[in-house]
């Protein structure tokens, strides 16, 4: 491992260089901009590090690279999934260095993606190489997952998923990858919510009515109004029969990890300027709300005039979006179907469903082989004890494999830190990040035995 | 009453000419265009008519013109309500003439404001002046009061009023006028509603959070969507405690007016594409709900994303526009105390009412004098059974007359017509409703008995 160290260290300008080149290529998927450009670059940066890699087309969508280095005799088999889409860099004036220049300065990387996702993508890369180079054959198979539509919702990876399995086969998957906290720790993360999106859509007259014909003429905002109402009142409880059926409450193990877990409660307070939290949750409370809850936000609600002042009009039509956050085990489908038949039930027949789809809730457990030597080697490469989360509060799409393949999916080793910038301007990662980030990977597929 | 009749036919073109004048000349309230002039081309007409008129300035508004024509030993004072200000024109592109050109063609007069409410002022005024110059003083002295801001929601008249209760006595009022319906009938009306119009408005978070956060960030649009379903359910009945107390039911002869005025209901809900009426309300009793019964109605809700697809986003700020329309007696006033109250005992301390303010609801009975004369001298001049409206389903200040001055307040008599396209494009009278107004004034005046 010594002699790995050393080797990565003596080549940062290389690594330095792949990775601008990887994030000088612009792969906006909401803006379908240099999409196929930076499939086909980052094949070509797949061949240098000894890869099979493989352009998949994708009906509709954006292609998936996938890569592949197999080891004689089939000893184990490592995965990673990273995504080479970018968020839009917009607003463009509030970067000091254009998103796509990635500028090196103060011992940063600033770049648009740099964070999210491609310098995990690189490091990995690097890493392999590395170990090659030094070691020669590794121990176990690797194999690389990476598609172009993490940013707009990975419409088409449950699909391409399913069409898949053999190839993507693995004893466990590393995931996107955070980053270090603000106290240099490496973080760990074991699993996501779920979700189910969904707008609900009311009609009133055909035209906007004036208000003096609120006695006959019925108001599409207060349906929506009387509709949600139905969902959850003020005491955060989804009304919905059933709704909670599927919940598996954390286990002993999730739950002492999230005690021991930081979450800067007041700092975090502080940040949104709220006296207090929800329903006044504190402590450790607050954090299983946090990442155990099923929640039901309203996310947007447009009905009639919205301008200053008054204007007495009853509105023709009027729509809500609302999102559900879904805990182990609930399954969006099931849940819409739930929600259909309850606004159904309440009256609400006139109330039209849109379903916007969802992700599944995954975890995988922090008693898995796969996840302990994901943390045991975090904690021999950066010298910290990690922060572990059993879950986190967003979503993300690891149920494909996690859930459909039954395979252990962890997320850590990244190359973010706190001051990264994700999906904001000036993203990018301090360059020591990614140096240790390839000696993370690199430790953690020379040490691989299944 | 044949010469006076003979005499307004043989001065049409005058007229004419008169109303075209006063119509060319732009008062846009909401636009503080053309105001001042408006008003001194107003006591110019009315010096023209032998009326004593006075421009009253009123600080931080538009002026109110005031006329007076006393008649020796007192006999009685017949009042006349009515405004200079119009609405905006827009859209232009959609007038085939411009707004302010008055063109005459097809027997119609086409500008903004000449139904609503120019031509009525232009036609008392000549209605008096006829009187004048065939039958010498009229049998009682006429008050004339004119605003400048009723199409803004006459934010002054309140004030102006209560100061200048002595001027503005008379026996009773004629209000802005209606006009005919598609059978040629004259509309008279007895009353409005009352309105209350405020904004709630609530605050979560310092800034809009991922909905991740919705377990701990309280949400604004479910605190106004908990604080409406609290103040209204789908049964439409307002649940504040207290808010019916003050509702005056129908009197008997007010619903005989009910049963016996035309309403084209089957027509309404085609014009609305509705297949029925809320709660499914049929023949006078949806009348009665229109005319009688109070309402809470949602004018528009803005919180978070209201763009296409999907953004999860916990929204910072919510708001939504509410009006109530108020029936005899209720007070918007008190109203606005008992729905804070309500809202602050039901746990909505953090929702912000902002008042609007409001209108008080106004009714002058059928068998008032006053309004029999109207009445009768409707049926005489226009030689059919006029339709009589026991109050209307909106809004006018007649409150300040009738209810803080307890005088009898009626419109009629006015030179609309169903295709006159008040607050539209190309806004227009019938030449002939025009006349028939002159006429129908002069006789209520030639003939006026207190």
């Amino acid at each position: 491992m010594r002699d790995l160290t050393s080797y990565i260290d003596s080549n940062v300008e290389e690594y330095l260089e792949d990775l601008r080149a990887f994030c000088r290529q612009p792969s906006i998927s909401a803006q379908n901009e240099g999409i196929d450009g930076c499939a086909e670059l980052l094949k070509s940066m797949m061949d240098k590090a000894g890869v099979d890699a493989d352009v998949r087309r994708v009906k509709n969508g954006n292609p998936v690279v996938l890569g592949k280095l197999y080891v004689k005799g089939e000893s184990g088999c490592l995965g990673f999934y990273s995504h080479y889409d970018v968020q839009p860099p917009e607003p463009l004036d509030l970067w000091k260095t254009p998103p796509f220049k990635a500028d090196v300065r103060d011992g940063k990387i600033f770049a648009r993606g740099v964070s999210d996702n491609k310098g995990n993508i690189i490091a990995r890369l690097e890493a392999l190489r590395a170990v090659r180079d030094v070691q020669g054959e590794p121990p176990a198979s690797v194999k690389f997952l990476v598609e172009g539509e993490e940013e707009i919702g990975s419409p088409h990876l449950p699909s391409f998923v399913k069409e898949n399995t053999d190839l993507l086969k693995a004893d466990g998957y590393i995931w996107e990858g955070d980053g270090v906290d603000e106290k240099e720790r490496p973080i760990v993360t074991l699993g996501a919510k779920g979700i189910l999106f969904v707008e609900l859509r009311a009609k009133g007259a055909r035209r906007d009515a004036h208000s003096s014909w609120a006695p006959l003429v019925p108001n599409p905002a207060w349906r929506l109004v009387w509709a949600l109402s139905s969902i959850k009142g003020p005491d955060e409880k989804i009304a919905i029969p059933g709704w909670y059926d599927d919940v598996v409450p954390p286990t002993e193990d999730e739950f002492r990890l999230l005690e021991e877990s930081p979450f800067e409660e007041e700092a975090e307070k502080e940040e949104f300027g709220l006296k207090r939290f929800l329903r006044g949750l504190k402590g450790v409370e607050s954090r299983k709300a946090l990442y155990f809850s099923p929640t039901s936000n309203i996310c947007g609600f447009d009905a009639g005039y919205k301008g200053p002042g008054t204007k007495t009009v009853l509105p023709s039509e009027a729509m809500v979006k609302v999102d559900f956050r879904l805990v182990e085990a609930q399954k969006p489908g099931v849940l819409f179907d739930k929600l259909k038949n309850y606004l159904r039930s309440r009256g609400f027949s006139d109330v039209q469903i849109i379903n916007y789809g969802g992700y599944e809730p995954s975890k995988t457990s922090p008693s898995d082989p796969f996840a302990s030597r994901v943390i045991e080697t975090a904690e021999k490469v950066y010298g910290l004890k990690p922060v572990v989360w059993p879950t986190s509060a967003g979503t993300s799409p690891i149920y494909t494999i996690k859930n459909w393949m039954g395979i252990p999916v962890v997320s850590g080793g990244g190359v973010g830190y706190p001051g990264s910038n994700i999906h904001a301007p000036n993203e990018n990662i301090r360059i020591k990040d990614f140096i240790k980030s390839i000696k993370y990977i690199a430790a953690l597929i020379s040490s691989y035995k299944p």
